[in-house]
């Protein structure tokens, strides 16, 4: 273990004794540990989150997606406020969004535009991350989840912004998957990466205020008619649609009994235990074959002569698996150096 | 090139004249071979490939899916004969089918459930591989489709059950995606892949005769009415429900209507060329991942470890981060030796 303390960098019991103490400070390096793709700091990352393990589990860990303009913000701000205030809980709010080439400004902007449940002590925001590819991504908010708990957060949500591959990384990542849709004009997902809505354990039409509130209640019966086509869940569970309206603050404690009915179902039949070592098992292979392409595409060979094989192929000079091929025995002649 | 002739084997010369001459058996041995899984038998598989390289490509590729009980024997059988008959195409069908554990027995019931169109002349009717991953199975349908083109068939389909990750293989394989679905009482989709009906560019109801007609019918409805709530597919293509039947021969040229009115769209639109593209570009990069992940876990040190691991990630002992890297420095030190 890492014992030597080093200017501005915490010790190995620092960061443990941080986390489980539920010090905010402590647990935002941590994941900033977590984070970071030097290899010292991921072997320091591993023997604290191994550290923590027994400490981790007992969250209700909840997946938010939609596409931008539904409001994702503004609903996790009432909808945690609720959790925190009138349920009683403890939340942390953590984001994937490997596009994110967010500044510093805008990062402070998700804060303000969560800030009154930025400011509540029973809530801990973290920011998505900037830049990284989708596996990096997904790689340290798992990890991000493990800490957060640790630190006595029982309810985490993890927000993607449900327009590329980084709600199936979520779905693999939590218990229950809230997708906000927008009424609209027939047209309600578009854009939207295909199979998301399948995904989904609830659907909550949002921004049902105003003059949009029958709007919403239409769509709101389209998708009832919709999910019903769909196979229904593990344990049969029948995904429910549902309208709300942040500002007005209406449908948000009927998305948490939703919530509970589930987990209710989950928790009783077997399905949790099972998704969640199910999960363990895919983060495992997954990290594997993670690791594995990355040793790959960095190698020095491979990266010189890549892009010119894929362009062989593209124009038809070259069969798919040729190339590969010859990639693969270039990749593996190197180890046997 | 091997040119060496073995008791009962093929020369290079044999199998690339053969092909390109329309020969149904070296066509068929040369599919064996593409399947087999000794070095040797791929070596000179890919040679073959590269070989017909250049007279591929010209195919309508098709995806047929359906959970078993759909009728997609029949239905292929049907759709196949109108093919080869009233549109004097060519048509090769083969399978995808990982699954599968057929004895030499049922691979004749294939057959047999195919009965004239397999006796058809301008018909290729190939079986499922037994056993095998998906990603040998997928790999070898890829290149089988090569085959068959470079030994003239204009038309492929790839018929797969709808029950697994198969159907995603085919999606990326494929240039219509067609979902073959039964009448029923709200639950048509049961046991059927998530994600499965957002993939389909086109979804026929089955069993549109006699008594069924009706629920056919409302079915047919209810799909469009859902299906409108998907986003369009690539060239603004929005997919069509119809209904038909095998045994009486309904619906068919509907069928094959909307299939060469999609052909017009991406044709002119080019996405066709664009997704052939991006498809020989994926091949390419999933043959390498397949080859990274085959090496891995045949790794003699690596499979004597990977069940232990695997248990105590599962148990909540260890993370699953630190047991995947525990295994690749593993795998990496190997090499070095």
């Amino acid at each position: 273990m890492s014992k030597t303390k080093k200017k501005n960098e915490l010790t190995f019991k620092e960061y443990t004794e941080g986390i489980l103490n539920g010090d905010r400070s402590v647990l935002s390096q941590a994941i900033t540990l977590v984070e970071s793709t030097l290899p010292k700091h991921n072997d320091l990352a591993q023997e604290i989150i191994n550290y923590c393990l027994p400490h981790t589990g007992k969250s209700i860990r909840i997946g938010i997606t939609g596409i931008p303009g539904v409001g994702k913000s503004t609903f996790i701000e009432t909808f945690g406020l609720y959790l925190t205030g009138e349920q009683k809980r403890t939340l942390a709010v953590l984001a994937i969004d490997p596009t994110s080439e967010r500044s510093k400004g805008s990062i402070m902007g998700d804060k303000v535009r969560m800030e009154e449940l930025s400011l509540d002590s029973h809530a801990y925001i973290r920011p998505s991350p900037t830049g990284g590819s989708l596996g990096g991504v997904a790689k340290s908010t798992r990890e991000s989840i493990l800490l957060c708990e640790a630190a006595g957060f029982n309810t985490i949500i993890i927000e993607t912004v449900g327009v590329g591959q980084s709600e199936i990384a979520v779905d693999s990542m939590v218990d229950f998957f809230l997708l906000l849709l927008l009424a609209g004009a027939g047209d309600e997902i578009q854009g939207m990466k295909r199979g998301i809505m399948e995904m989904a354990d609830a659907v909550a039409i949002t921004k049902a205020d105003g003059d949009n509130t029958g709007k919403a209640e239409l769509a709101k019966k389209e998708f009832e008619n919709a999910i019903h086509l769909f196979p229904s869940k593990e344990g049969g569970w029948t995904p429910e649609v549902t309208t709300c309206s942040s500002i007005e603050n209406k449908g948000i404690k009927e998305i948490w009994d939703n919530i509970i009915k589930h987990r209710g179902l989950i928790e009783q039949s077997g399905v949790l235990e099972r998704k969640r070592r199910d999960q363990a098992r895919k983060w495992m292979h997954e990290t594997i074959l993670y690791g594995l392409e990355k040793s790959f595409y960095s190698n020095e060979d491979i990266s010189k002569i890549v892009s010119e094989l894929e362009s062989e192929v593209t124009q038809g000079e070259k069969s798919p698996f040729t190339a590969a091929q010859e990639l693969l025995n270039n990749y593996f002649k190197n180890f046997s150096k």
